[in-house]
């Protein structure tokens, strides 16, 4: 702030739609990746229950339970269907449901997010995905101490959620060094931004697309100060503008005094 | 056989791949039905558990338990999969499982036929359609009274098998005019011999397909007798030439003497 | 209003995009209930052409029009080709075809809803739904007595339109009691309220999956009262607020006078 | 024959399944390309009906009705199916019809190829592709010439099975100089051997994924003469072996004397 | 305009998503015909490589590089992909690229819009669609000389992007007189308004799905000055009303004096 | 064979098609497995390229080429396919590679193996399976040290024809201690017998699905000896009969004298 720069959070520019683009590219990888990583455990000669994640003909597929109907969820999805694992959906909002089996392309087994529908489907389940976007004051989907306990031993959990507090009951917060712990037979995964996991080329690849157009139109507007003036999804994203915070959240967590960028826009012409 | 005939039964005419050509079309349009009566029961204020045959996003789909992997068994779950519902696929012959797959075009849910597996199963199913072909002298694949006592109040279970004596403990013969009785709560529809309810029209077409071609070869031939020296499939079906009783399986049934139908042919030049 | 209640009705509750959530619910379970009763009366011998609803190697498919292009049209088409029958669609908003033919994954018979082009297709029809959605003060789709004298013997007609009048210059309302009658031997059906018929259970869930949530947020918030200022969705079917009529359509047909919601919860304050 | 060779004829080469490997590849490569012709055809100003083929959201889909179920019918309607076309296929053979829906992966229209059925379709068509191998002394399908009055003008017939006679009534043979003739206001494609228009990139391709494998196990058996000991299907396109004629139908056809190749093969030693 | 006629442009009229339907349609059935036309090219003598568009087993298919995500290059994919292509799709709009593989039903090769990785795919490719909408002000996506002599000999290029100046460097107009030529071995396809080859029965039809319902809603409001107040989507078509010039673009573009739609329609009561 | 004992090899016993069941069940799950071994190498920060297996809306896809196309390159290509990475499979036998492509319900790449192609293919490839079942004096599909060195740094093969001493000039037989090794910056992955790391619930399974009936059909023949009379698929099985070996190649490996079978069986009566 105090070098006047004018600083942007790529995680809170939003598009057209007031999506989050970078986010959902970002979420489409974890998605995949967390199918990968519950595949490596459910093998684990120690963590898991020496089962190949997958479906064949007369070997019964593995159930994989996903919370939650968004991008983490459907690429989840896609790769467990893929690979011939039964799948079930777990979320409260039809409207995202309808979408995820859209997208998907296979009508599956979506249901609403109710714990006596859930806690049945964990009772057979091998992975649980929970990839739910705990909004702010609302009460998580919870799942309970008393759940896990019916589940199968060896079964594994990957809690995406757990920079929000997580899903479960059960659930404390690993790392990349120690990434599961068992807690009555079943393997908890739960190591915060996943993202960060994420391959590097694969990722880089994807925050290119997102920035190379980006800095494209910078530089054919004559700078980021013009830019910001006529791409609102950009703008979202400004978090100081040359020096001055602008982000509400910022603001509130550290007590820096905050300005609105719309003014102090304003106030530079 | 006074009247010296020579008479062909439609169900023995054999493929020259050893299968029942006609046999497997009225198994493609049982197996499209049984879903449909299953569907009928399933939300019959009486008979059924008030649900819908199918699935809706956020609405967990009906599970549908097939025993069996021939032709009923694909249609069946070709039907159920269309309208969204959960399928899970038992039979012991991982080949035909396979091929059923493939035939579907999906990956579902198969598995063994082993008493522990299928029961595991008929807990949480709410249709059953048993469409295993028992073969002589084989043990058939027995739903004990225990296991259908762990079922869900108002399921339904279409016994396809019932002509071969059924796959449940709790099964009785019905008849179209009574077509189904409940058992521990458990609704039962075992009406014998199935294909009588086909549709009239769909039948004849199914019919008319197969005999149309064998009827415009024996023109051509010259006749039957000339058809039957080179259509081994056609042969296959005789089982009165010239009045003689030529099928084994009548014989023994009804202990008319037999003759070999080869050399009957041979015996009339 | 005398007892000075806030009524909410739940089929004008809107979602964020201005569709109504719960009416799309059972939209989707009336669109294959649809096609169960179609099948049912098909092979009927008295109403029906004694034809199975499907299609399978060598008997040409049933022929299913389906007049409408929302959930009802969407989960009608899903059933009808997930048992093999050939299905054509036709509405005049290409922009709703082009999404029923996304989400139903398959590229599948659209058309404008032309007199002609539809007058052709009834010929060969086994089934038509009508399940178009009559906007008021627009003519509706119209199909003329004319057409469905040219249609098949035994052909069913199943008018979900029928709550807003019909599709058809020959439907009359039918009853649950009775609920299909012949006009130049097309079978017509014609029950209002086919969501009556919807499975109990079936239904119940799908209400479930809607109201839970609500609840839920509304013991959150402190009441009703607070949610209605926070939630645009749920203000929207608000028809009697403290006893105040707040619904203009209501109003207009009961001569009751009207309040505007808005300002009737600011005076509260 | 002076010459003492051994001589193999390519397209009598079988493979262990019975089935002509070569000419398999070539009916793929012709089936999709009977499509492209019928597309040139369809919007040519001259000779088809001013429509693309293909189908297209409110734009009812091209008709190609398809008679015969072999790999030209396989892969005409996966090019039809793949641009939105309705695709009708006609044969005798309920096996064969099977398997090509299978293969498609999509549930189709497929029916018994009888006169009625037929001519109820072809009034609708735009594009019917001939593709049935006619077998020696059976009646071929025979499309009479009142059938071909009732198709729609500027329709485009392409008969494949030319080269055996063709299908139809009106059908003569065309080159590729002067492709098509109309008759009955219906556009005629009767150019025999059409694989020679196949690409000859795309052709050599096909037929050294043939020969290659065969050329190596040659070389590596120390020369022809010690591979048609062990490769029967090889053996099975010899017509010439050592100058000595060995094909039945060739001998038949010309007069010359025959030896049986296993008497020949068996002298050489 | 001395005539004071009210004009609708129809490619003007937006729906209430803000698209261009009639456009949309055009351009679905405009990445159809570029398919067909790239295959009619690919396998002329004299400026294709001699290959069938396509994939067969064992012949590797074809290779089809689409620029651009929006309605031409969705349906060239399809028409693509149904005859088993391998297909490439590059944009700079996840979103839009996203959405693409939803509608086509199918994961497929979707990449950013760099340098460096279009030019990787166009060494391998045979077959380039530029279906790329240019934006006003924005640098185009432009495929250098360089890049074309990678190319493989006798590859195709179809612009569909040439109205408005192409993506190719090497690219220049032709006619349908001479719709090719050739440039560094490679065929290049550049005829503007390609929509004018669409053939005419599937346009006509295309329009009339459009104009029809507008047609009728003016007869129902009782002529196009009434019908305009309420339809938005209409009024967005205006560009000349009672004669006075009420489009921005063709003012300036003519330098004809410019009116408010809204004020005028407003003074005319 | 001292103790006279009977003993029959799994891995022998052929089914009705000759084909080998346990094997191939083995097979799909060895399939599925090598994908999750290249996905784990993949992203490995020493090993792999830091890519995720998988594709991704504007990310391109993973390529992965499979060499062979049995039951093992199937399961590979399903499970790569699932992820959304581009497949391509090279065999020499057009039959086996269409039967592939109907099985996995998708048109894929495929091609004939030969250097050129399969060279061009390996550039630039991220994986490379290799599953090529190599017949016994035949030279094996040989990818020369030259074609390696071509390949992408970071890029990984799992050779699973290790067994039959693999596919690659580069290879090194490795062990599950030290699974991988580089070479030319390529991961190489050779461990003998992957079914060894096949997780042992999912083999068990597999394991019992094909000896439960054996067992029990033994049972019900009074005795192995029994069953063998009439079930030829076990007694294809069969190396040892009361103590005399009766499998040719184990004779000729250990020098010890060979029974007939058949010989010995009947000797037994």
């Amino acid at each position: 702030m105090t070098k006047k720069i004018t600083a942007v959070a790529f995680e809170y520019i939003q598009d057209k739609t007031g999506a989050l683009p970078l986010l959902r590219s970002m979420s489409e990888i974890i998605g995949n990746l967390s199918m990968l990583i519950a595949a490596e455990y459910l093998c684990h000669p120690k963590f898991g229950n020496g089962t190949m994640l997958g479906g064949f003909p007369g070997v019964a597929p593995i159930e994989v339970v996903i919370i939650g109907s968004g991008n983490v969820a459907e690429y989840a999805a896609r790769a467990a269907l893929g690979m011939g694992c039964l799948v079930k959906v777990f979320d409260n909002s039809m409207y995202k449901l309808r979408i995820l089996q859209n997208n998907v392309g296979q009508r599956l087994f979506t249901s609403a997010l109710q714990p006596n529908l859930i806690g049945e489907a964990l009772k057979t389940a091998d992975v649980v995905i929970a990839a739910k976007h705990v909004q702010e004051g609302i009460t998580p989907c919870f799942i309970s101490e008393e759940m896990v306990k019916t589940m199968k031993s060896g079964a594994v959990i990957i809690d995406v959620s757990i920079d929000q507090g997580g899903c479960f009951e059960t659930i404390k917060v690993t790392s990349h060094r120690d990434p599961v712990y068992q807690c009555h037979g079943v393997t908890h995964y739960a190591v915060p931004n996943m993202a960060s996991r994420v391959p590097p080329r694969t990722a880089s690849v994807s925050f290119s697309n997102f920035f190379m157009p980006l800095l494209l139109q910078i530089g054919e507007c004559g700078g980021l100060e013009n830019l910001l003036r006529t791409n609102r999804s950009l703008a979202k994203g400004v978090y100081i503008y040359n020096g001055k915070l602008t982000n509400q959240d910022v603001s509130r967590m550290y007590g820096i005094p905050f300005s609105h960028l719309e003014l102090l826009m304003a106030a530079f012409y």
